[in-house]
């Protein structure tokens, strides 16, 4: 069972009477049977919906609530098990264009996955980049190449491809929290390699520590372990914890204050997470940024190559995506599809408005092929 | 009319008792009901279709003769004129398995373009990534910011994105070529831009020199001008002639007779089109190269993520691609999707086999996704 | 007045009866007469002292004790006044086979900074890059950029080439702290700019916060401000306090107690002081680490193309530099010239051995030409 | 025997009246004593010459005639032999400012190398960097890991450090040429590796190819082996031939007649030999280039962080450095210290003037120090 087969439809061309098109005539449809028989499309008949002025993403712009994703969720911990085979209780959210497919934009996958108290979800790797991002809750582990990461709201778990991981939940609630890969954009591009791990962990792995050995070797401001100096293409830390982010922003906003330039617009700070060992994105394919907007505040208007996925944080407040519009409360996810205007205003009466973004721009950036149109305000 | 458009399915799940899924039960049933409404898809419905072992493409092997495209191409430069709004009289190869979509293969654009003598196609620009290669024939000068350039057989000619570009035949006779682009990445990827240039070149630019201004800049081995040391990531070298990579090629067989290491491996050498401003890929996206195998040689067995296209240049041989295998001539192209087994080998008769070769490898290096599997002989 | 003039010798060559020297005659010494003559030296008379099979520095092994260092430093500080001109009361480690040169290597300047009580070491910037490591005491801030920088014990400072910078002491105690640069190195390869700054610092850059604005932004562990993305080849992070040094090093040596890779050899802790933008040294032309040895252990053996300065920042031991060795205490300074070989041992009777350590490596390493050669044990 | 050691000067310390030095006092005459006995030195009394507004070289403009150089490397051709031990018939610019150290510049090595007919200079490596430039003459081969490069007028064989070569005089004629090094610069860094290869070439390697095996390979605009994909920091191609050097000059001024920007300034066209693997320098030392001065032109003023070595190559002119100038010609050899003004012109009766010119630059442009001033015009 699929969702996302590409239908096997043959070459099928019509010979119409459009601008820029030839004008139909028996020589031209019989020119057209002949494309079809040798499985050629001419590019006059599809050049606006391939090469159009800027990006016009087939995604929508969309958002889920939270309280109804939490609902399914919980439903789906009581009725659908967790093993081998499924691998993981993750539930993806599909874009209303692609088709059914359990994609959130053309690149990006965002998933809620689910976990009942003391179960385990099964060691595997694959070559997609992923993290987990935690809105609210704590309790599960993730196992991460047998260092145990603790996953507490607020924190972001990234982890590059082709790591062993598996999760445990070790409280006695269950867990939610996001995850977010490149699966679409491994899918579409074929590049995607998995392998099963071990059938469960041993016990010295199912063990609940407050910092993973990451941490203690990686999460020092600016100091490098000496034994460590290889080039690494995605980040060694896996846990970036809510406390410094929390700090990092309070403190830009701070600045801000004090007339020191720190922030991306006034009242709108941010911070990228990034690999230690080269400053650059978490993982090659995957941005990850947690915002803040001063209360009352409003961001500049932006659209970027490439899309995006966000989910609110905390606070309230609207978010704005091209031509829809929403009131946002924590846990709220919604897609910016490419080129697509983003804008977002925290509520007057929210402390702040914190937004945990997610993109695909390292693709773009990598490839020279990133561009973004910020309207000054 | 579009053949590329995504059906506007909806969010279709069904439960079904199978290995990894759960029992199909009232409650499952409502729990997929409950997704569908809230455009939700669970991973463990999907998982094997997203997360294979290894690349599997939807697109399949395919092989396009090249008498069969020349004519039928012939045929459209009799009926289908060219000018603003179809913009190029190409006609896209149409990998069976993609749905009638005018993609080679998921990354990749090849097709014939044709012009009749004295037709212009007009100026454009896009963000895409371009080039041409000639097969055969003579006549037609590619001005890219104003600067006329020459293609004769064997020629590689590549075009970054975004710059201005026309096609005028100056000759008397209609010629062929392929143009190989990333339009079906950019598609998917959403990432393009494109602008319309002027509608006629001025009688300054309609000129016919033997080498273009940017080879008389550039095309010096291991010279770099010094008025020109800015990064560039697409190449600045608009031509690279056939009397080089010939040359480049026997050189590499010559010393391999020599008992020095030049060659790929036992008969087959291949030289890569670079930037000369960092020996890197001409095009960020594309690798463009020129084989040559030996007669009576082969290329070792070769599993690569991503996928290419070939066009045989001169020779005659066999390749196989997957399952497929077919006996190749002059101007025969095929294509290799993600992760099936290439090789190929010469015919005893001939002299040897080139093959011209694009691929989306860079893609995949530049974002750390790059593997590569040889068999060993 | 200027210890470090080049004597104006004239070429003089003397024609010796030696292995691989033309034997002296008549015809030699007038040949070398015209060489002289003209300016010329031929290879075959320097070539041992110029290429030799491994380099043999002219620089020493040598210790300097703190006790003596800074008696001197407060001599100084009672009569000799700081201020435009003389620029700061810093007084330089010359080691002995350097011909009386301010140079404790052939490319690392390593002195002794003393400030009084309520006194300012004027504004200035210079192309050379610098910090500022302080082994005890605290009361002064640097204000770099208008950003006032606190120093206390412990602490590393860094301060990239060309930033203004100034130091006043806001305490009642006088101050004394090392300063590294690559003066000798920018001094041989003459590539120095220096300027003065303003007289004296406005009221508002007097202040005396317990943390820069540069650690408010940067101090976050993998977080990057979206704000400042640009690269940057000098760290913009100003201080990297002890607290964070500190807990870095117990880290790597409770991980290697729980029997995870994290030091760099057993019992020996090391981290590198990071540029947060690149994951780089912290300066283009220094390296700056704190190494921690564990009670009763030793480091490897290692020699390295380029030299070091180390001062012990707490406890105590034994430090061998090629022939020499020492017993070793807190504040003591010494250097390990070119590819001599050094190990640290650290005393049973001490907690731990505590090394701040630079180097001049970064040269080397940009210039591929770093060697290292460490003794398995 | 050598001229250039260090003197075994002890630090010596005079209190003197002068503006920015603190009083001459019996108080301080002490604390100087003290300081020696210590090995230290203030920063107060060494501020002028270490720290300068900007680079005031200690090396002096200078030039030498090729007709004297090459009389005396004649004259050494006939009475002193080549062998192991002196290694090399070489005979180095010493700057008159240089103390009679065989240093043409702070950092740069340039001599004239001389070989009789049928000689050989023995096999050895280094990690200095060197290059070969050919002002006239030809029949010597340079063997470099046995592979035969040959030397004729024109010619620039770079040689990246750590490869085995040799020199063998094919030919019944004696030749000389220019070796260009880092020696001064790895001399003052200590970091020099040195090895003895093979006592002589074996027959198969004593050969004369016209075309060395790494020009078969390399020496192909744009195009590059796919069996050489590994990243090299020094140049694979040994020889830079003339024939190409000329052609990319003489298009230079063809396109700038045509007015298309392609030289430096009106009548300079220039060219940098680059590494085909990354475009970058050949070597990561040096900088080599070719120059043309159209007749009658000149080059713009210019100031550049480092220091440079010129030879005429061909044409008359007038050159000037800070405040010398010279008329020169054919080989003449000068040097520029660093950030000394520099303008040639061509004089108004040659066809142009061409210079060869090396230096030091790589190194300052990676470590982020690397300043230019160019005058306009």
């Amino acid at each position: 069972m699929s969702v996302i087969d590409i239908p096997p439809s043959p070459v099928r061309l019509a010979a119409v009477a459009a601008p820029g098109q030839p004008e139909p005539t028996p020589a031209l449809e019989q020119l057209y049977r002949g494309f079809e028989q040798e499985l050629l499309v001419p590019l006059w008949t599809q050049i606006g919906d391939l090469m159009p002025r800027e990006p016009r993403s087939k995604a929508s712009a969309h958002l889920w609530r939270w309280d109804r994703l939490l609902a399914l969720a919980d439903e789906a911990g009581r009725i659908v098990p967790v093993g081998r085979g499924g691998e993981r209780r993750a539930i993806a959210l599909a874009n209303p264009s692609l088709g059914g497919r359990p994609f959130a934009t053309p690149t990006l996958w965002a998933a809620i996955q689910y976990l009942m108290p003391g179960e385990d979800a099964p060691e595997h790797r694959h070559s997609q980049h992923a993290f987990r991002f935690v809105v609210e809750g704590e309790g599960v582990w993730t196992v991460v190449n047998g260092d145990s990461v603790r996953m507490s709201r607020g924190d972001f778990l990234p982890q590059g491809g082709w790591n062993w991981h598996a999760h445990h939940n070790a409280a006695s609630q269950p867990m939610a929290w996001i995850d977010g890969l490149d699966i679409p954009f491994s899918y579409y591009t074929e590049s995607q390699f998995f392998e099963f791990g071990r059938e469960s962990l041993p016990p010295a792995e199912r063990i609940s520590p407050e910092f993973s050995r990451s941490e203690r070797l990686w999460a020092h401001p600016g100091l490098r372990p000496v034994s460590q100096l290889q080039d690494q293409p995605t980040t060694p830390l896996l846990a970036y914890r809510w406390v410094d982010t929390d700090r990092a922003l309070a403190e830009q906003l701070a600045l801000e204050a004090e007339g020191v330039p720190a922030t991306l617009s006034p009242g709108h700070a941010a911070v990228r997470f990034c690999n230690p060992t080269n400053g650059r994105d978490v993982l090659p394919t995957l941005r990850c940024e947690m915002h803040r907007i001063r209360q009352g505040a409003s961001t500049l208007a932006r659209q970027e190559v490439g899309s995006a996925v966000f989910q609110v944080f905390e606070g309230r407040g609207r978010v704005t995506v091209g031509e829809r519009s929403w009131d946002v409360a924590r846990g709220d996810l919604f897609v910016v599809p490419s080129w697509m205007r983003f804008e977002a205003h925290c509520d007057k009466n929210a402390a702040s408005l914190d937004l945990f973004r997610f993109s695909d721009s390292p693709i773009f950036e990598s490839l020279h092929a990133h561009r973004t149109l910020v309207q000054p305000r």
